[in-house]
């Protein structure tokens, strides 16, 4: 007998269904029980003549059963039947409680991600991958699935898991972003990504974890860092928009928070103006040199949000010396780079550029930072023979989360979370 | 000014347009250049006054002129501009040819990638992931990122890549099957995932990768595996057939190979049948105990093929003593198990199989098998606080494409190949 899901259950009443999930509670209803049972879409009441072994609070079971109009039950149905079957019991005392620890509840994770919140949060994030995906396929984009396991650290090999490879040893991939760019060498034009990054962070805080998933994106023909930002912040107004339609009732009704879609463009300020904001708003927040500490990102989000209204502010144009070698200057021999960073909600979001494709200046920018040339070779090779302009960024899938939710720790937005001190479940 | 692609050119007849793209050849037309363009869309002749220093075949340029119509050229149109701007000059002479052997194309991936069937080749992933996630997102599917990064090594500890991670050991994981089911007893119901994983196979065959992508299913409530058997079909027509919709011409023109939308159902056989037909077609094809070797696999697809006219066949129900403990068996006490591989034209392109979800047996046929409990108890603690029945299955993505694109080796058809011998580029 075909299964129906507990939000549908108002369509059929007068049928026999057979329904699925998960027991929320039970109580005695003198010539029987009542059950509240919960699967993914809804809750509903139950009316069952007995109660096997092993049925108690989060047992899985199946019934089938009446649908009966009941306008005073949640749904305006209750099942009625005489028989449950107890396919998953449960044979020990739950583990968590409503007081466990975040660190409790990451011990137990799938009985924490079992909560209507938690499960929000995952049907949130599919949602804001399909739009982000529909976005891309209107757009011409082609999805990539690039290399994991790379051969050589990257250039301070700090924060680098390391992997013996047979004779030798590989490494596991910070950004995608090489492979990226050799996609656009490659005559791929536009391309994305969503897909697992490694970086050996050895402290731990809300907003760090060793594995996470990275959405990139890389698109050849541009003139410069502008036509990045303008691409992102339509991508996300799409996003931000889907995820509005279908699901801010329930994330205003579990998480408290109001899905806000940004309208366009982003303000933008320059790194210079972005510093000058912070410590403005405070001298204790003095930015440390070339770049916005989280604090200084705060304070910035707050100021962005009472001047302009706005969650979002584009910071751009950072002094060469905090980057790489492989970004584009603002003009040559400027000291500033085609790049930015995208702040929502006061925390750093994205981080995007315009690379250099210019072989010449390539090899020169990287001789002047001190960068070996032959450990990336491989890379350099790629400007040697007709490689378009080309940029792209990166956005963190579990930070976006973070905004759109007004979650402040990663840990509760990650189906299972990695980090020094934690490899399991 | 905006760019035009090639391919939309003929809808632009006397207007200006900014064209990007490769330059396929070059030759003297009396009084300027004949330039063949090449974008991701389509080729196009240009007639231009000058050729600038860098501009050969492989440069990457950007031409602004006039759309004219002529009937003799591809596409019906040419782009008649005074100047050219050569924005990636070839510096070197080309390393690849017509006679470049497949290691040589490996090694310059990013210009053998150039060529329009490899591109094709990733414009049908990209449909095919498409309309994978639009079946899922039509069937209530939760998207996964599961960690890469695992605790414990596999039961064998064979093909296995670790990781040093801070004081300890992590393995990478060769499947995300563990993941996939803490997402059923966490209630998610059905899920998928699209992701790297990772085998240390020590040999170099046209058909083994070290990091491959796999797309991953996973279901609860199901009865057995011949659920999951139905919904793979039915799912894999959708795909096959949006892939035919979209691209069954350039795949007939670039790879010829026809895209052969299936009848349902798939011919299912046992794997006790399926073993006597391959024995049967030929004495030298005497099969492993318990399995289907390569050379068996093809001779099914060819018995397949010729009855059922048919390029799919459900091989079914492996003996236990082939398979993890962690199978359901057909009955209980049987030593067959509810699970199953999907051969495409010859090939094994998936596994799957009913999750054994109730406790006592699961900790019986484990402790049947020697595996000790310790180390896999974050795994067996999943099924004791309510899990539903289960199952799923894993599809190689780059099998999919072999099969789809009629290629014979997984190296032509991934972005960037991983064996043994390959870590670069």
């Amino acid at each position: 007998m075909p299964r129906t899901v507990l939000a549908e259950l108002a369509s059929h009443v007068g049928e026999r269904v057979r329904v699925c999930g998960w027991v929320e509670g039970i109580t005695d209803a003198g010539e029987g029980w009542r059950v509240v049972l919960r699967d993914r879409s809804a809750s509903a009441v139950l009316v069952v003549g007995a109660c096997p072994p092993g049925m108690q609070r989060e047992a899985a079971v199946e019934v089938v059963g009446e649908v009966v109009a009941d306008p005073d039950a949640p749904g305006g149905v209750t099942v009625v039947s005489g028989e449950v079957r107890v396919v998953g019991p449960v044979l020990d005392e739950l583990p968590l409680g409503d007081g466990s620890s975040l660190e409790e509840r990451l011990d137990w994770r799938f009985l924490d991600l079992r909560r209507p919140r938690n499960v929000l949060a995952f049907a949130v994030q599919t949602t804001a991958e399909r739009a982000m995906r529909q976005y891309w396929a209107e757009h011409g984009f082609l999805e990539l699935h690039s290399p994991k396991l790379r051969p050589n650290p990257n250039r301070s090999g700090r924060e680098l898991f390391s992997v013996p490879y047979f004779d030798r040893q590989a490494y596991l991939v910070q950004s995608p972003q090489f492979y990226k760019q050799m996609a656009m060498a490659a005559g791929f034009e536009r391309i994305f990504e969503i897909g697992p990054v490694f970086r050996a962070f050895p402290f731990i805080t809300a907003r760090h974890d060793t594995e996470f998933t990275s959405v990139d994106v890389e698109m050849s023909w541009i003139d410069s860092h502008h036509d990045l930002m303008a691409f992102e912040e339509r991508w996300l107004r799409h996003v931000i928009a889907t995820v509005a339609a279908e699901h801010s009732d329930d994330i205003a009704r579990l998480f408290g928070t109001e899905v806000v879609v940004p309208s366009l463009p982003f303000p933008r300020v320059s790194l210079d103006e972005a510093r000058a904001l912070a410590e403005k708003a405070g001298p204790h927040l003095a930015q440390p040199p070339g770049d916005l500490d989280p604090r200084g990102e705060r304070a910035l989000g707050e100021h962005v949000a009472s001047t302009f209204g706005h969650e979002f502010v584009f910071v751009t144009e950072y002094p060469e010396s905090t980057r790489g070698f492989y970004h584009m200057h603002t003009e040559d021999g400027s000291a500033h780079l085609r790049d930015f960073d995208l702040l929502w909600k006061g925390m750093e979001v994205t981080t995007g550029a315009q690379r250099e494709h210019r072989y010449d200046r390539l090899i020169a920018q990287a001789e002047a930072d001190g960068v070996p040339l032959e450990p990336i070779r491989y890379y350099l090779d790629c400007f040697r023979f007709g490689c378009p302009p080309h940029g792209g960024f990166g956005l963190g899938l579990t930070r976006m989360l973070m905004a759109l939710l007004g979650q402040d720790d990663v840990r509760e937005v990650t189906f299972l979370s990695r980090s020094r001190d934690r490899l399991s479940p």
